[in-house]
């Protein structure tokens, strides 16, 4: 990492590929993030288990209805506001057990951000399923990355430890939902907080 | 009401004092709505009866552990951006019926939206109950209006269904939390979302 980028003040972004307000932090934080001058730490975790300890069987967009219908009206309005595609999900929250394990496997490398954006679209833009490694195998080519190599390691045992970890920090530092942000200790949830948390980083840093 | 006034387009707020996410738009919305040049048309509902249709016994921030812990932290923030007075309350969510009945019998009145104001800084700031004549006689007599008057109509049958069929018209509208805001048929949802419904209302008022 380039010395001045690893001097910047850091946010961790826990976000999940089945999240619909996941998709809308994970177009927008790079370029805010940047603007802000903070470093984003990429940070992919699997929501269900979250959801599954407190109990519940599927996002709470499904669980509750009337949240639910209101849900999808406001992700068509923030993508407009956001300017970002929007195409309402076929199925939902979809599977992204591997998309995820691929993003473990790459966090710190210089194609995350992109590979999450495209990611997301496929599920929020194109209204594809993306848990399976012709989809994966497909992203993977599109950035001229050695996809083959990448879904290997990305199937490793220790890699698959990796995103089980990632998901029992998550749930220990209190996350109930996703994205979620974190400046230290504070948490910010919700893609509604990804300005303030991006203040609140800068600001602590001086 | 004034001419100027009634021509302006309307955002109707739906809200409950025992609210937390309600108080920080109460003490928000006429000075936001004025700069939009938007009308308010206060909405107050109880919100109980909708948790209740849920299956909830109370908010789902004491029902759920982990966002409620969040929520507090939130609201401590959220208040330092507003410059709102914040004291955590002792008891939350704090009944308000008969708070709620002065303000449906208020809602057209000129002095509503500070009756409003005071009632939330006393649950929010103070870490007072609000849910009992004394406190009510003393908010009204603080602002000088005829407060056995008003107690009076208040506790009228006519103004306790008046409120019943406020809180039922709020499930009828799909309204699932509070502050809830509508234009028309538009359902926005949350103290996050008030300056884009304010937004969305003066854009299609042209």
């Amino acid at each position: 990492m380039d010395i001045a980028i690893a001097s910047l003040p850091v946010i961790d972004f826990w976000f999940e590929f089945g999240s619909n307000y996941s998709y809308l932090s994970v177009m927008r934080i790079e370029q805010e993030a940047e603007k802000a001058r903070v470093r984003v730490r990429w940070q992919p975790f699997l929501l269900g288990p979250v959801f599954q300890s407190f109990g519940w069987t599927t996002s709470p967009f499904v669980l509750q209805k009337a949240k639910g219908e209101y849900v999808w009206r406001d992700m068509e309005r923030l993508c407009l506001k956001y300017d970002l595609p929007w195409k309402k999900p076929g199925n939902f929250p979809r599977s992204a057990i591997l998309p995820l394990r691929v993003a473990v496997l790459g966090a710190e490398e210089p194609w995350m951000a992109e590979y999450c954006r495209r990611m997301m679209q496929i599920n929020f833009a194109q209204d594809r399923e993306i848990d399976n490694a012709a989809l994966v195998t497909e992203v993977l080519v599109a950035m001229k990355l050695p996809a083959a190599d990448i879904l290997k390691q990305a199937l490793s045992d220790e890699n698959k430890l990796k995103l089980r970890r990632q998901t029992e920090t998550a749930m220990t530092k209190g996350i109930f939902g996703a994205p979620s942000f974190f400046v230290g200790d504070e948490m910010f949830w919700g893609n509604d907080r990804l300005d303030d948390a991006l203040l609140f980083c800068r600001a602590q840093s001086g």
